[in-house]
């Protein structure tokens, strides 16, 4: 037995999405059946459809910032019931044993992680598919409560966008005070001005683009840095506490450290690749320095991010598009013309 | 007023280091006028004598791992008295206002810590000269306590090499349990191995050189780790909780990343430059690791890791040298011949 379920798949790198009958399974036990309403489109649903990263297999149906609304739980479902709102992220399972797991660093499960999309099912090994979806089905463990009060479709992007730029900020514990450097943005870094500003940072982006000190103001940030700008970047000399550098491409950190203070903290959220040109030890030795990496966060850790965000009214700035937008949506994004999240509605899908 | 000092200098980047008469100031009241004992020879001290980091100024007393008797102090002094044991480190001076001096952190001072030689002193703007001479006067704030028990000669290296891996075992919190890798077995190694191992940490040395596994383990490491190995690299997959990385030239950082686990940090404390080839940032993004850099260490966690040698009888392995042996010396060092540390008996400048 098993769902029918109508979603919106790539089935090669180069050819359009378009409209896939797929079938999920019948809920398991744990299981949590979801009706999807809105699903946030990712970058990285752009480079998994396109294979920039030489693992993909389809057909894929992409998707990993799923809001919904339950129809029904397994029998030893104890946490949801129908009617809930709920949200799925980048994960849908890990081994839930090894040190990271228990931990509740799930998204560095030592086996790896299952992720939500072109994964594969650790009990079934049939292939995962994401929230570009009608519906999904999703073990207890890895369903987040979406808090009353949050606006559904622009909660979506909390569970990548906004999980991404948390996990880093908690991790190294920004609080009242703290200074922050948000470099890009984009989809993530809207997100990481909001939430540094609600914990209290003074929060500055760094960007190359001129034009962008209006919205960031009003997004959180205390002040914009042009980054292409020598004196402004002086300005900002041994000033941050943290950096959280969104940026999706290759790009030269160089110019960075020198504003990162004593025992600061560079941490890459979005760019996998080698650091070209190449990173100099000498202002890290100089300074006690560090550049790290992040990548989303743990389950708990994405449910106090929602808790959060529900104390705290924080949604994504989106734009609401249709299912059958999402190849010109796609093209849009790899010229940075949203803001700040696209997400799909997905009501649209039976239209 | 000034004190007639005998010492070695260089005077070019080409030229041996050879006798060099100079003046030391008088007694300021706030200074310790140390008669040297011994002094531990760095591998900056080469860097330094032959303008490797394209600053020296000559002639150049170098010597930056002094050990010494106090013979007379300035009328404000309060902490030493004739004939304590004493030790001076890498720094003599900072501007002991900015934020890291005021956090004991003066390796960091905002305006730059005063070089115990290839310096400027801040009151005076003459020169400052190091220890390869008979007599150094330094101000108390930065003149260490040397326990009673530890042997001078020995306890020369921890002024320097000690300092530059207490600093960061002591900042990335290694105790009981931790997992520690340490990369390289020279003066910063084996003091490396020494202290991580003391600390109650499981120590693995990584090298790229076989047949020091006695040596290793007779210093503190419990596991050797042949880094050109794959097999062995693989061994220790995810397991270091902080490497330190005291190789001082130019290597590829990129194989030592999957042995961190994950919130692994390694420290660079040896290199200085662009880490080429590349570093990929993946592997950083996912398992939360960070790249970092440590400059040897404040005054106070100077004087906490004297006192830790003194409780746990730690002090380097040395060879004692004759000063007029200085350039000899030098030139193994370049050939790794030396385990662990030259130290000069100044003793000999007499003779």
């Amino acid at each position: 037995m098993s769902i029918d379920v109508l979603g919106y798949a790539a089935h090669s790198p180069t050819a359009d999405l378009q409209p896939y009958r797929f079938e999920r399974r019948d809920a398991r036990a744990d299981d949590v059946v979801i009706e999807i309403l809105y699903c946030g489109v990712c970058h990285s649903d752009i480079h998994n459809a396109r294979n920039d990263w030489g693992r993909s297999v389809y057909p894929m149906v992409p998707g990993h910032e799923i809001i919904g609304r339950v129809l029904s739980v397994g029998r030893a479902v104890t946490r949801f019931k129908a009617g809930d709102r709920v949200g799925v992220g980048c994960m849908v399972d890990a081994c839930q044993h090894c040190e990271p797991c228990l931990r509740g660093l799930e998204q560095y499960c030592a086996e790896g992680a299952t992720y939500t999309y072109n994964g594969i099912d650790r009990h079934d090994n049939r292939p995962t598919h994401g929230g570009y979806s009608e519906k999904i089905v999703v073990s207890e463990r890895f369903v987040l409560k979406i808090p009353d009060g949050l606006d559904l479709a622009g909660a979506a992007p909390l569970l990548c966008a906004g999980i991404t730029t948390w996990s880093p900020l908690r991790h190294w514990q920004v609080g009242l005070g703290s200074r922050v450097g948000v470099v890009g943005l984009g989809g993530l870094g809207h997100m990481a001005l909001k939430l540094a500003k609600a914990l209290g940072a003074e929060v500055t982006l760094l960007t190359r683009s001129p034009g962008k000190e209006q919205d960031a103001r009003r997004l959180g940030a205390d002040r914009v840095v042009l980054s292409s700008d020598a004196g402004q970047m002086a300005a900002v000399g041994g000033h941050f506490d943290l950096i959280i550098d969104t940026v999706p491409y290759v790009h030269d950190l160089n110019p960075y450290v020198p504003t990162l203070g004593i025992g600061g903290t560079l941490v890459l959220v979005g760019y996998l690749g080698p650091l070209d040109p190449f990173l100099n030890s000498a202002p890290l030795v100089m300074g006690r320095k560090s550049i790290a990496g992040s990548l989303i966060g743990g389950i708990a850790e994405t449910q106090e991010l929602l808790d959060f965000c529900g104390r705290h009214g924080i949604t994504s700035d989106i734009e609401l598009i249709r299912m059958r937008d999402i190849n010109a949506a796609y093209g849009r994004m790899l010229e940075s013309d949203v803001k700040y999240r696209f997400v799909i509605d997905m009501g649209s899908l039976k239209v």
